[in-house]
C-alpha cells in the first residue's frame, strides 16, 4: 500500500518515476527564510500548518528557524508528526468523541498538545480522558470570525466555554482560535485587508470579554499564507498558522498586492513531474497525471515553462494538454505541473522528491499522507 | 505512511474511526451478480476496471463470477494486483517509456499481460523490453472514437501502427481499446446512445479495414458503467471494461433511462462515514470529511437518510453542511456520504470497512492506493 519511492538520490529529473512530487530544494529554503524572516521582523510566533506538507522532516526545518512548533488538523496527523520528533503540536481542529480523546490525552502524556473546542460535550470528553490518563491537554476556544465552518460566535458565547474549559480537570484554557479561511482567497488587496480587520476586531473584542472574566490568552492563533501581511499588520494574533507558504500554492499567487500586481513574496517550489503519454495530433498532448495526482479544486496545475501549453482537462489518469503551436511537445518529454492547490495534492502522494540543480538531492516520506482520522 | 485500519470485525458503524471508506457488501455483491447476469445474457466478456476498486480481493470477486480478469490503468496497479493473484490484466491505457516497458515485459512473463499504444516510438520500447526479457506483451492499438484523449483516429492510420505491433518481435497484436468516456455522463438516454452508436460505427469501420489488412482483432474493447445498455445493443465490443457498477456513483445514477427516470440497476454501496465534528448553530453543521476525504470532482456527496442536510462546502478536512431544520443532527453523531465520484475517493483511503446488517464483517486494504506510476 505504500508506494515505491520514485527515485534515488543523484537521479536526474529524466530518470524519476512519474507521476511525481518535486521540491525545487532552493525555491523551499528560500521560503522557509522569507517567513522566518517576516515574523521575527512583526515579533509573532510562528506554529506553520502541517497539514500542507504532512512531513515531520518540513516541521523540523521550520522549527530549526524559529516555528515555536507545528499545527495539524488531524489528531492522527499530530500521532505522526510526534514519532517523527516534533514535541509541541496545536491541533487547530476539534477532536471530537471519547476514542479519540484519549488518543489525545494518550499523545499529550508525550508532547505539549493542544486542540480546539467549540462545544461544552467536546470539553467534558477530553477532560474526562485527560484526567483518567493525568495529562494535561491545552485547549484554545475557536470562534467563528467570518469563516462559517466551526466556531463558536465571537463574545459571551466563548467566554462561557472558556470558563468551563478553564474549571475541567485535565485541560488548561491556552486561548483562541480565531482562523478567516475564505479571507485568504479575496483576490482584492483592500476587500481582504478589509475582511481581515473585521475578523481581528471580533478576536480583539473576545480577547478583552475574556480578561473581563478573569481569563487570560496566552495564544491567538490564525491566520495562513493568503492574508500574511494583512493578518500581522491587523495585531489581533500573537500565533500564526500560514502553511502553504513553503510550497506556494498557484491559487494564493493570485491574489493581489496593495499595487494590483500578483504576490510574488514566496514562490513555487512544489511541482508534478508528469510524462506525455500520448499526442495524438499536433493541437493535443496527454499527461499521465489527471484526478489522482492533482487536487482541482482551485482550477488545473499550471505548465512551467511551456508557454502555448494549457492544462484544459482532468480525467482520473489524464491531463489533456491544448497546444497553440506544433512541436511545443514531444512525446514521452516530461513537464513540471505547478498545482493548483498544494495540500491536497500532496496528500496523494508517498514521496517528495527534493531536487537542486537538477538533481535529487533528498527524499522525504509523505509522512502523514492518509491520515484522515 | 499506511494509515492503521480504521475497524475491526464485529465493530458497528459507532465502533469505526471517522472517515472511514465503508462498502454495503449486501448491495456491492447484488453489484456483482446484476453485472455477472447482463454481461452473460448479452454474450460478451467482461472485464471490469480495478481503476475503481484498486483491490485484488475484489477483482477476484469479479472474476469468481465469470470476469475474464482485470483490467486498470497504471503499471503499478497491475503489479499489485498480479501480486494479488489476478493472473490475466489489461492495461487500458498507455504505458510509456524505456524504463516502464521493462518493468511491462517482466510483468508479462508471469501473468497475461495487454496494454494499449497510439505511438509507433512506444510500440519499439516496448518491443525491445519484451525481446530482451523473452516475453510475450499482448497489444492493443488505441483509438479515439470521441472522447478526445489518447488514441489515434480510426481508420487508416490505426491500421498502419497494428501492422508495426504485428510486426513487432515480442509483441501480439490483439486488437483495438475504442473507449468513449464522455459519452457516459451525457445525462440524456437518446443522446447518451446517439453517441455510442458513432462510437461504435467508428470501431466496427476499423476492425473492417484491419480485418481487410489480414490482422484479427480478437478483442475490441471498451464501455463503461455509465453507457453500459447502449454497448451492448451498438455490437461493436465484444469485451466491456465497466468499473463503477461495484459500487456506483452518485454521478452516473443521474443518467436517465429511457423513459426518463433515473438509472437504479445499480446501487450504492459505497460510502464515507463521518462524524458531526462541530454544530455551531441549527442552520449548520461541520462534518470531519473534507476534499481529503471525498473526491468533488462530479460534485459534492449526497447524505444518506438525512433528508432537509445538504453538504453545501469542502474546505481540505472539512465539509459544511446546511440544514433546513433544527435537530436534523446532533454534535457527534455519524453520517453516512454517497460520493459523487467514486474512483478517486476510493484513492484516498487505505482500508476498506466492509459491513452487512449493520456490522464489520470484513476489512480489505485499499492495495492500489496511490499506484501512479
Amino acid at each position: 500500500m505504500v508506494q515505491p519511492c520514485p527515485a534515488k538520490i543523484g537521479d536526474t529529473l529524466d530518470d524519476v518515476v512519474t507521476p511525481a512530487l518535486i521540491v525545487d530544494l532552493d525555491a523551499y529554503e528560500r521560503n522557509l527564510g522569507t517567513m522566518a524572516a517576516l515574523v521575527e521582523g512583526a515579533g509573532l510566533r510562528l506554529r506553520p500548518h502541517a497539514k500542507t506538507h504532512k512531513s515531520p522532516e518540513v516541521a523540523l526545518a521550520q522549527m530549526a528557524r524559529g516555528a515555536v512548533g507545528a499545527c495539524c488538523q488531524k489528531l492522527s496527523e499530530a500521532e505522526i508528526l510526534a514519532q517523527g520528533g516534533v514535541g509541541d503540536i496545536l491541533i487547530a481542529n476539534q477532536v471530537v468523541g471519547a476514542v479519540k480523546a484519549v488518543r489525545a490525552a494518550t499523545l499529550a502524556q508525550r508532547i505539549r498538545l493542544a486542540l480546539c473546542v467549540d462545544h461544552p460535550g467536546n470539553v467534558e470528553d477530553l477532560s474526562t480522558a485527560a484526567r483518567t490518563l493525568e495529562a494535561t491537554i491545552d485547549v484554545l476556544v475557536e470562534i467563528d470570525v467570518g469563516n462559517g465552518r466551526c466556531g463558536l460566535p465571537p463574545g459571551g458565547s466563548a467566554v462561557a466555554l472558556a470558563e468551563r474549559v478553564a474549571a475541567a480537570p485535565g485541560l488548561r484554557f491556552r486561548g483562541l482560535q480565531a482562523y478567516h479561511g475564505k479571507a485568504q482567497h479575496i483576490r482584492d488587496f483592500g476587500e481582504r485587508r478589509a475582511a481581515v480587520r473585521q475578523a481581528a476586531e471580533l478576536t480583539l473584542r473576545t480577547v478583552e470579554a475574556l480578561e473581563a472574566a478573569g481569563l487570560d490568552c496566552e495564544t491567538v492563533a490564525g491566520g495562513g499564507t493568503g492574508t500574511l501581511l494583512h493578518d500581522i499588520e491587523a495585531g489581533a494574533l500573537n500565533e500564526l498558522q500560514a502553511g502553504s507558504y513553503v510550497f506556494m500554492d498557484a491559487d494564493y499567487g493570485r491574489n493581489l498586492a496593495e499595487d494590483g500586481a500578483t504576490e510574488t513574496r514566496f514562490e513555487s517550489a512544489l511541482f508534478v513531474l508528469a510524462t506525455v503519454m500520448s499526442h495524438p495530433n499536433p493541437q493535443r498532448a496527454v499527461l499521465d497525471a489527471g484526478l489522482k495526482a492533482l487536487a482541482m479544486d482551485a482550477g488545473p496545475p499550471q505548465l512551467k515553462g511551456v508557454p502555448g501549453a494549457t492544462y484544459s482537462r482532468a480525467s482520473d489518469e489524464h491531463g489533456v494538454l491544448d497546444l497553440e503551436r506544433e512541436n511545443l511537445l514531444a512525446h514521452g518529454q516530461r513537464v513540471l505541473l505547478i498545482p493548483g492547490h498544494c495540500d491536497p495534492t500532496v496528500n496523494l502522494y508517498d514521496w517528495y522528491v527534493g531536487v537542486r540543480r537538477g538533481r535529487v538531492e533528498q527524499v522525504w516520506p509523505v509522512a502523514a499522507r492518509g491520515a484522515l482520522a
